[in-house]
């Protein structure tokens, strides 16, 4: 028979996949001898179980649940529900990948009127068990039942408000047992039946509510995110209570082995006196470093120290730690591989190569490749910021620089973030419903809240910068304002900046820079670029972005698109007196007086890049993208024309297209204007010799946009080798050139045999290649997608994270073909997925030669590079 | 060393590859002993290699056709060039299938003043030789150089008004010497140099000539309609000539061993004394009828009607034939099977079987699938058509003749034809509103528009005759008149024929005669059903195609599109309703009203195939089709739906989409509405539920398109089998229906193999596949497709034919991919390529289960399906 629960004494640290991560680490310590509340983990098979009996728990499952509670009852000499000795415990969500407060917990379950009652003569403590039945209520009303917690939260307020006190800890017993009876009431206001007095009922109706709550909105999102696969489920841990709300002895916290900012190997940490664990986090009250428990608790404070440096000697690995005392006693709750920042993550990797505990190889796996954005991301302008004005100052908590508008609500910044406006988030705290907001901010203000928050986790997390607890500054998210200590009053949309390295918030725009790197990020990326056999490559349409990618490591550029060069004004103009011809001649007039500009472009690029090599592509996009739509632009450009409005917009109406995606673009547009190419030819060529006699090594590679046909691709590549080969004769050098081909039709894939004898390369343009292989474009999937997330169709964007089924098909099997016919053709990938950590580790396996991402995903590129093939070399 | 020339003693009639068609023959009739002008046959390779070498004539060549040349004039005993016993030769094209007219002939090649001087003497016949002087200039000037034939053309009208005649043979010897000289000057003033007088120049001049023409645009345009690959090449047949203009002893004339307009088997054919060849094509004399020629010369009749019984014996076809009399001996210049009526061609080979010459097989390879169609529609009447004006040529988009009235809006032509009034609908281009009106037409002429346009497709569907995409014509719709090129107007019950398998536009009404099936046409169609293994079904949305597909032998419906059930009046309503719904219960309500519409179409649907399946597509098209878009639509249907216009604009707007093709469609709607799905389910089953009860058997096949990913199979099936299996269990009833899917993006040919697990069928819309595999639109192709066929990067159209190298690996994968996991799975196709013999036979060959089409393919299909499994047979 499948086993669906574990004690935790029957665990340990490999069995994430069945345990999930808490339950593994913490039958791991329990094994290793560490002071672990004893308990047991129901199996994320159970979970599984749970789904596939369309949200029901099999029968066997709760049995083997009441089982394990059994022995949970021997184990600690307590009973379930019984007055005199009662066993009170917590539930807690565990996933195999850790997701931070994505899911639900529940504490001091098993608590009723009659243990209540009892449970304050044993333990002569009778604020202590009212503050933890009401504490149960509420989040048992929360999670299990998914009331609202305001209901709740506001009775306390008017409590308080009553008493004239601030704090939770400033109420006493008899205040806990009125609010204890109040929120019955109010629960059975809310779900017309009593509280459940049965703790068994309590128990069963709250693990499903952890399997319920790993569909709910915001891990459907974090799962996206950090490309986590629903069918993983998650486990629940079921474990004895102890108490951090005991009294003054007692207390409970979170810390890190070593600082999650800057990597420092020094404990780091937070805690709370008199709480229990989810007062650290709310941020209600502000918690004391943890330096300070050596003072208050020096024994305990020495053990912990201890602990600390076993499990992260174990674990070979930052570890990030929950513990609660009680009554002067040190439980440890959880611990896990912190998450860091990336400056952090590179220290901290780098620091456990050189203290001997990890090789080189560990080093590499332990860092996110997306965390290095952080790294990579600007900071403020020097002088710039000298100008600036600080309105506050808060808590330095996740660093880097932003600047931009403030909005209210997660939902608000999401949409003026999709308008192009840079948004900074504001809110009073942020909560797990957030997430979409703030990750579509330049930076996270909260007003309450630690280092340890979860605005704080989260940005740190994201690499996105954050300034916490910045109780400074006074703020109305109903009327949308934040009031200075000085009294200046910031509306939404006003601007501001934020310097998430030092907490301060300044008033307006705030120049950002490009960041500097440290000397432990070199010796990083030298380990990564020692072991990757992908070559990375930067997409890059101008000098300053050339540059950028060089410095970032860029080996080439896998694609310049030659259209963005266009639209500058000068240039523009006589673009659209080309489209607007009516002859070849005319046509080819008009391209006489791009080519100027278009070869000046690309001596610039050579030279930022040489010796790399340089792959340009050829106009793409349709040419109504070129043209004017709003009727004074249209009058204008007629008269700079000299054509009539009627005419011009005839043309422009011929132009139309009914689905432009699928039109005339690229390849298509050389093949019936071969002037085009031509054009491009000349500027590729002529500026390739220009710079090789400045004593440069370059060698062009032109790429031929959408082929889809073997013909297509014959017939351009005709034009620019009859071209070409003209211009270099006539110049009397010896220049060699590349002539190769996108794959992003789908039919180019399945022909890629027939392609590659007339290619020197592939690069497979895999945003296309997504859009015509799913069948949907980019623009338009917007309107159901999220439905698709929703309902799961989809777990995944597939225009982020390459679906490797059914795209990653056509790539393997363009690779395989093309290589079958032509064994030295180059190949590799442009567009989004190039700088996607999965994607790039799909590329390795199917053996392409490089990727090509943005300037600032180079270092991401490089490091899934070297990930991939150190993960293959351990598999193998 | 390869042969690039063969005698005609060499070759025999299975040489057609390299020889051509022409070449194979005139070697196969010297073969068994006709009586064939000798000669050679310079091979499709040498077309090959000339081509290969950029358009030159490799020397080796050249030297092989210069040695040949030496062979034929030791045959003849004349000598190429010589004044005392000049050999002249005819250089004629010859591809391997016969493309009638689209090449190009030179005859009496190797005439120069000297030889014509003295072969004046030697035949004593002086008008003969400076006739065919002149013609072989005026033939050279044309062919080899391509100048206008007009220039000759119109010198001799001079001639022959100046000396009051009507026909060259009024013409005396002077006058031809006279003409040949004034042609001879002619020829300088356009070309700059003298005539060329060397023989040799000549020929190898003539033979490249004919290479060349293999590619003129009347070729390429002949091949793209014939399915003739570019890279076959065409032969060039050099002979000796034999004249039949030496006097009134000689003649040429062509005849058929049958009639190939009715099959009667009797010679049928003309000629004319005193002429050569081109003569009686070319119309400037009328000919006699092969019947005279027994009287004017017998013995040379029965010779002839002898060799035509042996050659039809011998090639077992009806053969067309061209002959020249010399001073009265009978020579044979070509022989092939002959073109002849679809009627005629099916007579034939019933014909040919029961007299034993054939096989069945034999006799339904005979017959040229797609010729059927002109035998299920309307043609004019010979005699009323000879006196017909063309007014202008479009596409021929739907076969069949029409005449009537034109009209401009459906409506109207919806009244007149209730009024009793025959009816064209003109059309800029028409949309699905326009169905009641196209349905109630003759004819449709649209003046936009390919072959695959809306207008084109639902012609075909309905069987009606259809010019689309006549750019010739000028369209006025709202002032309702059409202008031709020559200015002419029509207005508004004007009257108009159209030939929709020409694509021609006539004044006035022409007579149109009724389609009459034969017996033959039975018989012969019984054989096709003995052989095919491909089931054929047809695409119908309504009764009444259905019922028409039924008559034409369709064995189910494999395409119900639902959407099309929308657009009547009473339901659009409703339909918009449901678009303009802000809740699911709105929705909901306004689906409800539509129910019982779908559920009486579907009702009928099965009464008329039954017991055969009947496959229905859930809604497909974007919702943003079914809203109005001019705003007088608008603001009707604003105040029917009682909300403000800015209202139903603002929800017109957000349904836009940049790439409708890519958007929010197909499966697409199902996952976000599943209401739809359900209603849609629910018509379904109801329908079934009670014809079933009325004692009819059926099985609804519910399909669901535009799927690309196993979840939205499985989501929407989930949907689908809930809302059946519920409606049948409360019926009380055993009703077995079946659920598949679209194979219509790429992505689900990719995952055939997963997807199949949970389908019943799969039907490949082989339409949108196309779509997405080549990554263009059909609607935008239009843009650069002539341009691609003009340069030969396509040869065919990929949506009339189905794309075997890019598609069908797509098909061919998800066929083999679909069986390996559910070997019972049935497999069709759906959509315009289940109508193409070509296509046909791919999927016979794929192992596919059906083809889906028009009712007026279906005996198309049924034909090509046969003929699919014979060529299996005969190829193992």
């Amino acid at each position: 028979m499948q086993k669906y629960v574990y004690m935790f004494q029957e665990g340990n640290k490999d069995m994430r996949e069945l345990l999930g991560g808490k339950g593994a680490n913490l039958a791991e310590m329990t094994r290793i001898g560490l002071p672990v509340p004893r308990g047991f983990t129901v199996t994320t098979e159970a979970c599984t179980s749970y789904y596939e009996n369309k949200e029901n728990l099999p029968k066997e499952i709760e049995e083997e649940i009441l089982d394990s509670l059994k022995s949970l009852e021997k184990l600690t000499g307590k009973s379930f529900g019984d007055p005199k000795n009662p066993l009170l415990v917590s539930v807690r969500s565990g996933a195999r990948a850790s997701m931070p407060g994505m899911m639900d917990t529940v504490l001091n379950l098993g608590l009723n009127d009659e243990v209540a009652k009892e449970f304050t003569i044993t333990t002569n403590n009778k604020r202590f068990v009212y503050d933890s039945y009401r504490r149960f209520i509420q989040m048992y009303a929360d999670v299990v039942k998914g009331y609202p917690k305001s209901s709740f939260e506001r009775h306390i307020d008017e409590v308080k408000k009553e008493k004239g006190v601030s704090f939770d800890t400033e109420l006493d017993a008899l205040d806990m047992e009125r609010i204890t009876n109040d929120f019955k009431e109010i629960y059975k206001e809310i779900a017309h039946e009593d509280f459940p007095q049965d703790p068994k009922e309590q128990l069963l109706e709250a693990v499903r509510a952890v399997f319920r709550s790993w569909n709910n909105e915001r891990a459907i999102y974090y799962r996206r995110m950090n490309d986590i696969p629903s069918s993983w489920g998650t486990a629940v841990n079921v474990q004895e209570m102890v108490y951090g709300n005991i009294g003054t002895t007692s207390g409970t916290g979170v810390a890190f082995t070593r600082n999650p900012a800057t990597g420092e190997k020094k404990l780091y940490g937070e805690y709370l006196i008199n709480a229990q664990g989810e007062d650290v986090v709310a941020g209600i009250r502000t918690p004391s470093p943890i330096s300070k428990l050596a003072e208050d608790m020096p024994e305990v404070y020495k053990e912990f120290e201890e602990l600390a440096q076993k499990l992260e000697d174990h674990y070979r690995d930052m570890q990030d730690m929950e513990f609660t005392i009680e009554n002067g006693k040190l439980f440890m709750l959880q611990t896990r591989n912190g998450k860091r920042t990336a400056a952090a993550a590179i220290k901290i990797a780098v620091d456990l190569v050189r203290e001997g505990k990890i090789t080189e190889d560990d080093a590499l796996l332990k860092v996110e490749p997306k965390q290095l954005d952080a790294l990579l991301h600007p900071t403020f302008n020097e002088e710039s910021l000298k100008k600036g004005t600080v309105l506050a100052t808060g808590l330095a908590a996740s660093p880097g620089a932003a600047a931009g508008h403030i909005y209210f609500t997660a939902k608000e910044a999401t949409e003026a973030n999709k308008n192009g406006e840079k948004v900074i988030l504001v809110r009073l705290e942020t909560s797990p419903e957030d997430i979409e907001g703030m990750n579509h901010s330049e930076g996270i203000l909260t007003i309450r809240g630690g280092m340890t928050s979860h605005a704080a986790v989260v940005a740190r997390g994201m690499g996105t910068c954050c300034v916490s607890g910045c109780g400074e500054l006074t703020i109305n998210e109903e009327e949308k304002w934040i009031k200075t200590k000085d009294g200046k009053v910031l509306h939404e949309k006003d601007a501001i900046s934020l310097d998430g390295s030092t907490g301060k918030v300044y008033e307006g725009l705030i120049e950002t820079e490009a960041p500097s790197i440290s000397g432990d990020f070199e010796t990083f990326m030298e380990w990564a670029d020692q072991r990757r056999k992908l070559k990375v490559r930067a997409n890059a349409d101008n000098e300053r972005d050339a540059m950028q990618a060089k410095k970032f490591g860029a080996e080439g550029i896998g694609l310049c698109r030659t259209e963005h060069m266009f639209f500058e004004k000068e240039r523009i103009f006589n673009f659209r007196k080309m489209i607007m011809a009516d002859t070849v001649e005319a046509r080819e007039k008009a391209l006489e007086a791009i080519l100027p500009y278009q070869k000046e472009d690309f001596i610039a690029l050579y030279k930022a890049m040489a010796p790399n090599p340089v792959v340009i592509r050829y106009l793409d996009p349709p040419l109504h993208e070129f043209l004017p739509h709003d009727d004074e632009e249209i009058l204008e450009l007629a008269k700079d024309l000299q054509v009539s409005v009627e005419e011009l917009k005839n043309r422009i109406d011929s132009l139309k297209e009914f689905n432009p995606m699928m039109g005339h673009r690229g390849c298509r547009l050389a093949i019936t204007y071969p002037e085009i190419a031509r054009m491009q030819t000349r500027a590729v060529i002529e500026a390739a010799i220009e710079v090789m006699k400045e004593g440069y090594t370059i060698t062009p590679e032109i790429m031929i946009p959408l082929v889809g046909s073997v013909k297509e691709l014959t017939y351009v590549k005709e034009v620019v080798t009859k071209t070409a080969d003209e211009i270099i004769k006539n110049a009397g050098v010896e220049l060699s050139y590349e002539v190769g081909t996108m794959i992003e039709i789908p039919r180019a894939a399945l022909i890629a045999d027939e392609l590659a004898k007339h290619a020197d390369f592939f690069s497979f343009g895999t945003n296309d290649l997504t859009q015509m292989t799913f069948g949907f474009s980019r623009d338009d999937a917007g309107k159901f997608l999220n439905e698709y997330y929703a309902k799961q169709i989809f777990e995944q964007d597939p225009f982020a994270r390459l679906d490797q089924e059914g795209v990653g098909q056509l790539v393997k099997m363009a690779a395989e073909k093309g290589r079958s016919t032509n064994p030295n053709i180059s190949l590799g990938v442009c567009g989004e997925h190039g700088g996607d950590p999965s994607s790039i580790e799909f590329c390795h396996q199917v053996g392409l030669d490089y990727v090509s991402c943005s300037p600032f995903r180079v270092p991401i590129a490089r490091l899934a590079a070297a990930q991939a093939a150190i993960r293959e070399k351990e598999n193998n």
